[in-house]
C-alpha cells in the first residue's frame, strides 16, 4: 500500500460548514447502544469517529413530562472503548418513571456543535430542541425486556470435560478395544473409556481447583466418541454410565457448589438416530418425513451427481439437518431439554452449530426452559459476533471466540498490542453489558487446538493468556487439563487424555490455575462490572478494571526487555524479578 | 455557526496511509442490513461515508464448501440510497446452500482496498482472505425467520375511519345530546352519532374510491368518543352499535375485497373498565391488583405530592397501565384478539401505544394470532424508527411517522429538497424491504392534524403530497375525509363530521384521489418493489421506481417558476400546462 498524500480532506460537512464525521455518527435505540441494567436504570452509548470529536451531552426527558413543561435534563457523556476506527460515549441514568425521549448535543474540537437525534443531524438550536420527532425514544423501560441473564453466572469460572477423555471411573463399561489411557496418537475413532463416574470421582479435585461450573460434552446415546451425532436425546450413552450415575454426578457438583451444563445437538441428528433409520427404512412414509430437509426421495446421493437430496451438517452424508421448524420435532427437542432440567436438576444448556438453527425454534425453546428454570443458563454455539442470537427470548450468550481468539495471537505477536485492544474492544461493544459478562469466554475447547500448543508450548504465555481472560468480563472457561500442560493440535489432538500423573511443571501450573481461579472468584464482581480501560507504554500493556474504590490491574510485559514491576505487591505475578517485569513476564495488582 | 478552515484532515487513517472514513464503514449480520426475501435469496448491504469510497466488493461462499476448496466468489455491490452522511451499497445474492459467510473489499478513490469483517479491517491479502475469522457470517438463511409480512399488505391501500364521526347510520344509538352532524367547533366531549352502520352505508363509496383495507380506530365499549379508554375489549360500544353490525360490516368489506383492521389498547385501560374499579372498590384485595402497575394502597394521588401511586398512560389519572408481563393479562388480552379474529373475520390488528408495552408480551400475542390466522397483519403504534417493534416475533410493520411527517415539511418549505431526501432515505434504510412494503404509510390520523390544515388549505400541495405517499414503499392510509377537503387543526379538531355534501371542488378532489388510488393498485407491486432513486434539479425532485422494465417518476415542482414537462404523456398530473410543469404542479410518468 503506497502512501497517499492528499490535500482534499473529504470529511463529510453539514451544510457545508461543519467540521466533524458525520459518517461515524451511530446511535440506535433498543439495540446493544442501550442497555437496561435494573427498573430504572439505563446505559446510552453513541459512536463517533475516533478521535474526531471533544464532547458529547446527552439531552433527555420524560416525553409526557416534558410536554407539560418540565424541562430537558443536560449530562455530559464519558468517553468510552476505542475500536480501530470509532470511539464509544456512554451514560447510565436513572429514569423514575421509567420514559425517556433523548438526543444527543456533538462538539467539534472547534467548538461547533451540532444535534443528533431520530432523524438524523439538526442544527443545535432551541426551536430543533423543541421539536419531539428529533428525540431517540426508548418509550417504557420495562426490565422483563433486559432479559438479564442469572446472577451466577458471572461469577462462575467453567471447566469443560470431554467425558471420553477425562477419566475412566467404570472400566465395566468400557467400549470394545479401548486404547491404553493416555497412549496416543489420538485418532479420530479412538476410544479411551472415560466416563461420568470418572468425572464423579474427582469432583473433589475440581471443586479443590476452585471451578464452580461443569460444561460436559455431549453424554447421550451415540456412536462416536465425540456424541455429537446423537441416537437417543433421552438416553445416557452406555459407555458413559447410566442415569444413576448422572443423578450423582449432578447431587454431587451441586454438593460442592458446582453447577452443570450439558450439551444438545439439535442442528442434525445423528444417521444411527431412529428418526432418520426410519426415513431410510419407511421413505416417504416415515412419520419422521418431516422432521430433516429433504428434496427427493429416496434419501440419498444422486448418482449421476454426487450431490445428496436431504441437507446435513457442513458436507458429509452423516448428520441430517433437522427440520426445526417442524411443530412435532419442536415439541421432542423441547421435552428432552425440560427433561434432564427437571429430572436431573441440570443448571444449564449449551446448544452446538446454534446459529444454523431458527430464530423461531430458539424462542419457542428458551422459553418453555425459562418457564420451568427461570434461572437457567441459555448458552448457543457461535464463532461470530451473533447479537441476533442472544435475548429476544433466546440465549443469554454465545461462545464467546470473537473475544477470545486474539488473546494467544497477541501472546504469539502475531497481533500488535494496539490491534489486539482494538479487536477485542469491538468485541466488547458487541453485546449489551448483563450479556457480556454472561458470555462464554473459553479460548479452547474440543473445537481448538490446545491452547498449550498454540502457544507453542511455552507455560509463561499459557498463564499469561489465562491470566488476561480472566481480567476480562465473561463466563470464563478452562479446558479439562490445561492446568496440567495437557497439548494438542486440532481435532482429535486436542482430546487427548487428561493428564492424571503430573510432574513438578505439571503441578506447578496446576497450583498457579488455583491461584488464579481463586483470584477470578474472589474479584468476579468487579470483573464483571467495573470500568475497563487499556494502557499500552511501549510494548507493555496493561488492562485496568477501575470503580469508584477500587483498581484492579493487569500488566503484560509483551516486550524484550525487562520493566520497572509496579510499585503495589503484585497478588498474582509470573516473571517478577527484584523490582522488575521480565520480558513475557505478568503482574496483576489491586489499589 | 462560523465557517471553520482547516489544514489537518482528520479522517481516520488505517495503519496510517489509508484515505478512507474507516469510522463511517458498518455491516451488521441478521440486521436490517441482511434481508432474506425468499428462501436462498438475500440482500446484503453495506454503509460507508457518503462521496467517500469509489467501489465495494463482497466476497463470499458456503463456509463448509470453501474449507473443501470451492473457491470463494466476488461480486461487485451496488450504490443504493444515501443519507445526509452515509452512503448504502447493497446486494442480492442467491445461495444454494442457505449457508453464507462474507466480507468486503473497499476500493478507495485512489485505488486503495481494504477488507472488512466480522472483526474489523484486515489488509487486502490472500492470507487475511484465508482466515474464516475475518468474514461475516448468515449461518442458515432460515426464510422462516425472514418473517415475511403478509402478501396483500404491500398491494393495499388503507381508509381509516373515527367512527363517531364517519356516518350516523342509525339514529336510535345515538348519545343523548348529540351535536348536529358537522357543526362545529368540535370539543374533546363532542358525540355527532357516527356508527358502524354509518360505516356499512358507504361501503359501496369506499369501494368506488378504490380503497381496499379498513382500519377503524376502536370501537369497544367506552365512555368516550375516541373510545381509546376501553371497558370491555368484548362488546362493540351501544352507540356504535351491536356485533351482528359488526359483522355485516366485516362481511360486506370482505365482499369487496376490503380487508378490515381494528385497533386495540392494551398500554392501559379505561378508568371505568371492572377491572380497574375492581381495583378501586377492593384495594389490595383485588383479583385484579396484579393486572396495574401499582406502587401504594389506596390507589389515587398522595394527599401531600399529588403524585399518583399508580401508573397511567401520560400523565392523566384516567387510564392505569396496565402490567402485561402478568400471565393472566396476557391471557386475557391474548384471548381478546383471538376472539375478534376467529368470531368475525378481522384481517389485522392495530395496537395502541404498542412501543409502551414490553417486547416479551408482543412475542406472545403475536405468535398466538398467527398460530390461528397466518396471514394476518399485525401493526404496532409507534411514532419514531423502531426496528425492536418489528420481526423478532413481533409486528409485522408500526406507524411509518418518520417516512411520511416529512412529506408535509417538504411542501411547506420547512426541508430544503435535499434535507427531505437525507431524510427520507434514511427512514427508508431502517427496515427490511418486506418490512418496508409492509408500513403502515398515514400522512395524517386522529392524532395529527390533517393533512389540509398542515399544507394551510392548498389544494395543490395535498394532491401532490398524496402523490408522493403513494408513490414510495409501504402500505398507505388515507384519513377519512381527506378526499373531499375535510380539514382540521390538532385534537379534536383534526376529527369533524365527514362531509357528505361535497361541492364541486370536493368532488373534483374526491375525483383526483379516486384516480391515484386506482394508480397506485395498478402498480402496487412495481412501487413496493422497484428501486428507489431521486434526481434534484433545481427545485425540481423527481422520485424514480426503476425496474428492468418500467420507469415510474413522479416529479414535483417545488420552485416558483414553471419548468418544462415531462417529454412522456403524465399518467397523472396537476400543474401541467402546455408542456410546462408549473409551480406547484407534479406529473406522474411511466416509461
Amino acid at each position: 500500500m503506497a502512501i497517499t498524500t492528499s490535500n482534499k480532506c473529504n470529511r463529510f460537512l453539514y451544510k457545508g460548514v461543519f467540521n466533524m464525521l458525520l459518517a461515524g455518527i451511530l446511535h440506535r435505540p433498543e439495540s446493544e447502544d442501550t442497555a437496561i441494567l435494573a427498573d430504572h436504570c439505563v446505559t446510552i452509548r453513541l459512536k463517533t469517529a475516533l478521535d474526531d470529536v471533544a464532547k458529547i451531552e446527552m439531552i433527555y426527558a420524560d416525553m409526557y413530562l416534558w410536554q407539560e413543561g418540565t424541562p430537558m435534563q443536560t449530562t455530559e457523556m464519558h468517553r468510552g472503548l476505542a475500536t480501530q476506527s470509532n470511539q464509544y460515549w456512554t451514560l447510565a441514568v436513572t429514569i423514575p418513571t421509567n420514559r425517556l425521549i433523548y438526543g444527543f448535543r456533538i462538539t467539534d474540537k472547534s467548538g461547533q456543535t451540532i444535534g443528533y437525534g431520530d432523524d438524523g443531524f439538526f442544527d443545535d438550536q432551541a426551536t430543533n430542541w423543541a421539536v419531539a420527532g428529533h428525540y431517540f425514544h426508548l418509550p417504557y423501560l420495562h426490565v422483563s425486556d433486559a432479559e438479564l441473564p442469572p446472577e451466577w453466572v458471572k461469577n462462575t469460572v467453567w471447566y469443560q470435560i470431554f467425558p471420553e477423555r477425562f477419566a475412566n471411573g467404570d472400566v465395566t463399561n468400557d467400549p470394545a478395544n479401548v486404547t491404553a489411557w493416555g497412549q496416543g496418537p489420538v485418532r479420530r475413532e479412538s476410544f479411551y473409556g472415560g466416563d461420568l463416574k470418572g468425572v464423579i470421582d474427582h469432583l473433589d479435585d475440581l471443586a479443590d481447583l476452585g471451578i464452580n461450573g461443569l460444561y460436559l460434552c455431549p453424554i447421550f446415546t451415540s456412536p462416536s466418541n465425540h456424541k455429537y451425532d446423537t441416537i437417543d436425546h433421552f438416553e445416557i450413552d452406555p459407555h458413559f454410565g447410566t442415569k444413576a450415575d448422572f443423578q450423582a454426578l449432578v447431587d454431587g457438583a451441586h454438593e460442592r457448589g458446582i453447577k452443570v451444563m450439558l450439551d444438545a445437538v439439535f442442528n442434525h441428528f445423528g444417521e444411527q438416530s431412529p428418526q432418520w433409520q426410519d426415513v431410510i427404512k419407511n421413505g416417504q412414509q416415515s412419520r419422521f418425513a418431516d422432521w430433516f430437509h429433504i428434496h427427493g426421495w429416496p434419501v440419498g446421493r444422486d448418482p449421476q451427481t454426487h450431490q445428496l437430496n436431504y441437507e446435513t451438517f457442513a458436507t458429509g452424508a452423516a448428520m441430517p439437518k433437522v427440520n426445526t421448524q417442524n411443530p412435532a420435532v419442536q415439541d421432542y427437542l423441547i421435552s428432552v431439554t425440560k427433561y434432564w432440567v427437571e429430572q436431573f436438576g441440570i443448571d444449564a444448556w449449551r446448544f452446538d452449530v446454534a446459529d444454523e438453527v431458527d430464530h423461531g425454534f430458539w424462542r419457542k425453546l428458551c422459553g418453555a426452559l425459562r418457564a420451568v428454570k427461570p434461572d437457567i443458563y441459555l448458552l448457543g454455539e457461535a464463532w461470530h459476533s451473533s447479537q441476533a442470537l442472544v435475548n429476544n427470548g433466546q440465549f443469554n450468550a454465545v461462545m464467546n471466540y470473537p473475544l477470545t481468539q486474539p488473546i494467544p495471537a497477541l501472546f504469539n505477536h502475531e497481533l500488535s498490542l494496539k490491534e489486539y485492544v482494538g479487536k477485542t474492544n469491538l468485541q466488547l461493544t458487541q453485546y449489551r453489558l448483563p450479556n457480556q459478562q454472561a458470555m462464554f469466554n473459553a479460548i479452547d475447547t474440543h473445537d481448538t487446538p490446545r491452547l498449550l500448543t498454540t502457544l507453542n508450548g511455552d507455560v509463561t504465555k499459557l498463564q499469561a493468556a489465562l491470566t488476561l481472560l480472566m481480567l476480562l468480563p465473561g463466563s470464563p472457561c478452562l479446558y479439562y487439563g490445561t492446568e496440567v500442560g495437557v497439548a494438542g493440535g486440532a481435532d482429535p489432538d486436542n482430546r487427548r487424555c487428561m493428564n492424571w500423573q503430573p510432574n513438578a511443571d505439571e503441578l506447578a501450573l496446576k497450583a498457579f490455575v488455583k491461584q488464579l481461579v481463586g483470584f477470578r472468584r474472589a474479584h468476579a464482581s468487579a470483573l464483571a462490572s467495573d470500568e475497563l480501560s487499556w494502557k499500552i507504554e511501549g510494548q507493555c500493556l496493561t488492562l485496568n478494571r477501575q470503580s469508584a474504590t477500587q483498581l484492579i490491574s493487569g500488566r503484560f510485559n509483551l516486550g524484550t526487555t525487562a520493566v520497572a514491576a509496579s510499585a503495589t505487591p503484585a497478588v498474582l505475578s509470573v516473571g517478577v524479578h527484584e523490582h522488575q517485569l521480565l520480558a513475557g513476564g505478568f503482574e496483576v495488582s489491586i489499589n
